[in-house]
């Protein structure tokens, strides 16, 4: 049946987590799964393929690489099951469709409903240095709230996470699309507006200048629909918006107010918003030097329509935002059309976040979670094999992460190079004398100590070492 | 860009879990988490897609229906990358094979190595009632190791498990391979041996003259590789072996002793790890009506090569094993030809188990998480807000988890419908009143009790409800 040597090899663009990687992952999805619980968000399982229509939205071209998958039978004939645009299974890029074509499946959720999910999702972009083609998500979202409290609830959560992570240095930037639709208002720029955000986007890239000929460029010939073709007056005022600085929100809002002077009802509510979330974040007594309202968040995807926010963790500033998400109010929209469900959420990048407290020390990785290694003196003696399986299980029973040896080489170096090995440590060893003694002896692997001790006593110092 | 209503359907064969379910599950996944940590098993996670040659071996024809996936640019064009066969990516169809990838592709890693593993897997089969197209394994394999112990530990991890989730009546049934291996030996049906096993392992469908007819069934012509054509006196040499009962193991091993007498090695290697696994359980005083050695248990996967192990609720003994496993010498030879790198375990079938459990009453479905509801009484009041938000922090604080309202109705009646619908158990409400007595009243919601009291008063009884 096997024909050949097959290299272990994995696909371009993914990955395996190695136990030192995978242990920190858990222990940092834990901590997040508790913050996101203690908010009353609660778990949501779906699917990993879903059909075309439902994750494109039925379009008829999208501009993402997208993995899809067929059933198949045999390797040369490559007989194919089910090939249909129709039933064509499409594995998710994201949480947040899938997340609202379950709002639409199940009507009878009582809403608000406030969900996490955490799980993989696939993107056939070309791989690079940090960005895979399998990644993990892991959102949360609050369905059916047009309530600003839930928008302020995701900064408090971004806020309470990184706290719960031992993250000091962190700072949560927001914005509201309202402030750069308003501007599209007053510009003028019709169904342009989001062309003409994908420009201010490109600030930190192109800088004020590169912008400001973006915008005015003339179409190169008729078939160019993304040049913008601005007049020298309406770059002026993106100029105006995007030089806005301040010491304080207020002074900010102040020249915001100046700017949109009641021509923009959109940007009008954008201000109310902003003043909404820096009111009620100074009442919960969010430290003020963990947030900040920067016109200059925008957020890429299409679907924002209000607050947006993101997280950076300010002793890494180049590795972008670790927590990022928004408003959205019209997701269910393709299956419901004219529903117009609010929600709003974010979604934290637990690989890029992990990459970042490993840089920064704050988490050290570690072979493995168990505490002692009970050895095994001589296996081919029945009674001291049966006191080692028989500590195991008290110290077990009381709450210790315990293994027992079970290499093939049960000489004591052996035993103790694999404790070594895998940051085990404590040793128990169990021989003859021990065993007349109804002892056992405790090796502390970092003090190299050794100790004949009772098995409760021995419980008690590696309970007592954490 | 949104052209047309889709449907909110999922594919033939997926699924979601609803919070319901979810919070459930993910309580059994901890759970499980914990039992596999305490014995020293870490986490490890691998690629979902994996080559086509890493999965199937190599294999010029698979038998199995699989996924494969190629990445699409653009709906109507189909524009396909990378699709070739060696560079096919292919979606794993369970979580052993990429083990096997781990462990020949970092040679690094500390033996025995012992890890665990949850995620999904994707199956082409048809969907049937309770058999899906993608679904979770959450396996624990300990690779590296000859001893005995780590085959008993397999059935330790299994009891521990099983005890830690409530389950009471259940039996971990085990065997091995060897015992059947040893049975081809006696009938010397050389290469033939898995087809008998084919056999074999259809008792339950087809019963004793069944499984005798077709073993000595004749080829219909030189095509057919299948009959073996078996003799009289084979035919009774399995009979024999299939028809041992007995009121203990040492009955059972005994009359194995009687059938095999000394003729096949690896049928008294078999008597000798029943014995010794047998021998061990006692020892660490694993209830006898939990486990017992059972000749007719053989596993269907081709792998195994030693002890096998399931574990079956005995309420429920339709639903099938929902915990097995086994021992695979051979797992890494495709990577690493002769390499024979010895690995045990099992795998819990999280989503049956949940099934059961949820039949037989052990688990109760809550629609969330939270604990207690803090209302907002009036929203256009800033000040009995700030109170509400605060009252929120504080009971987080303490470690209960806590819902601020966040529906777009304000009706009290609205935020305790709220309550209800989502089985939230405490509502704490805060009006005028209460705000100028410095006080919140909290409604207890099972009781239909409600009471005033100051929040270190409302803290300490919800805490205490548990």
């Amino acid at each position: 049946m096997l024909n050949k040597t097959v290299k272990p090899e994995l696909l371009g663009g993914f990955r395996d987590m190695l136990p030192r990687e995978a242990i920190l992952f858990q222990k940092i999805v834990a901590v997040i799964r508790k913050v996101y619980e203690s908010f009353g968000f609660v778990p949501l399982e779906t699917s990993g393929m879903e059909h075309w229509d439902v994750l494109t939205g039925g379009a008829e071209n999208v501009e993402k690489s997208i993995f899809t998958a067929r059933i198949v039978r045999g390797a040369e004939d490559k007989n194919v099951v089910d090939e249909t645009l129709d039933q064509r299974y499409t594995l998710r890029f994201d949480l947040t469709v899938p997340l609202a074509r379950v709002i639409a499946a199940y009507p009878d959720l009582p809403k608000p409903f406030k969900r996490y999910q955490i799980g993989r999702v696939w993107r056939g972009e070309k791989p690079q240095a940090g960005r895979f083609r399998e990644f993990y998500q892991f959102d949360f979202d609050t369905i059916g709230s047009n309530s600003i409290l839930a928008d302020v609830e995701v900064i408090q959560v971004m806020y309470e996470t990184m706290y719960a992570l031992g993250i000091k240095n962190f700072l949560i930037r927001f914005n509201t699309r309202k402030l750069l639709n308003g501007l599209a208002e007053l510009v003028n720029c019709g169904e342009r507006a989001s062309e003409m955000l994908r420009i201010i986007d490109k600030m930190d890239k192109i800088g004020m200048d590169g912008i400001l000929a973006q915008l005015q460029r003339m179409a190169d010939n008729e078939y160019d629909e993304s040049a913008l073709a601005f007049s020298a007056a309406q770059a002026a005022t993106v100029q105006r918006f995007l030089s806005i600085r301040g010491d304080s929100v207020e002074d900010i809002i102040a020249q915001l107010k100046t700017l949109f002077a009641g021509k923009s009802a959109t940007g009008d509510s954008g201000i109310a918003e902003i003043e909404a979330i820096v009111a009620t974040l100074r009442a919960l007594g969010i430290p003020e030097t963990n947030w900040c309202f920067d016109l200059s968040v925008a957020r890429g995807l299409d679907y924002y329509t209000g607050p947006v926010f993101e997280t950076v963790l300010t002793d890494m500033p180049k590795l972008g935002s670790v927590f990022s998400g928004g408003r959205f109010d019209g997701l269910t929209n393709r299956f419901m059309p004219g529903s117009n469900i609010p929600g709003v959420g974010a979604s934290v990048g637990v690989d890029r976040l992990l990459v970042g407290m490993q840089k920064l020390g704050l988490v050290t990785a570690t072979e493995t979670v168990t505490e002692a290694l009970v050895t095994i003196f001589d296996q081919s003696n029945d009674e001291l094999r049966k006191t080692s399986l028989q500590c195991c299980t008290k110290l077990r029973n009381g709450g210790i992460r315990t293994e027992l040896y079970l290499g093939d080489d049960y000489t004591l170096r052996a035993q103790l190079a694999y404790a070594q090995k895998k940051n085990i440590p404590f040793v128990v060893i169990i021989g003859p004398d021990e065993l007349q003694q109804n002892k056992v002896q405790l090796k502390d692997m970092a003090q190299r100590q050794q100790r004949v001790l009772t098995v409760s006593e021995c419980f008690a110092i590696i309970r007592s070492s954490y």
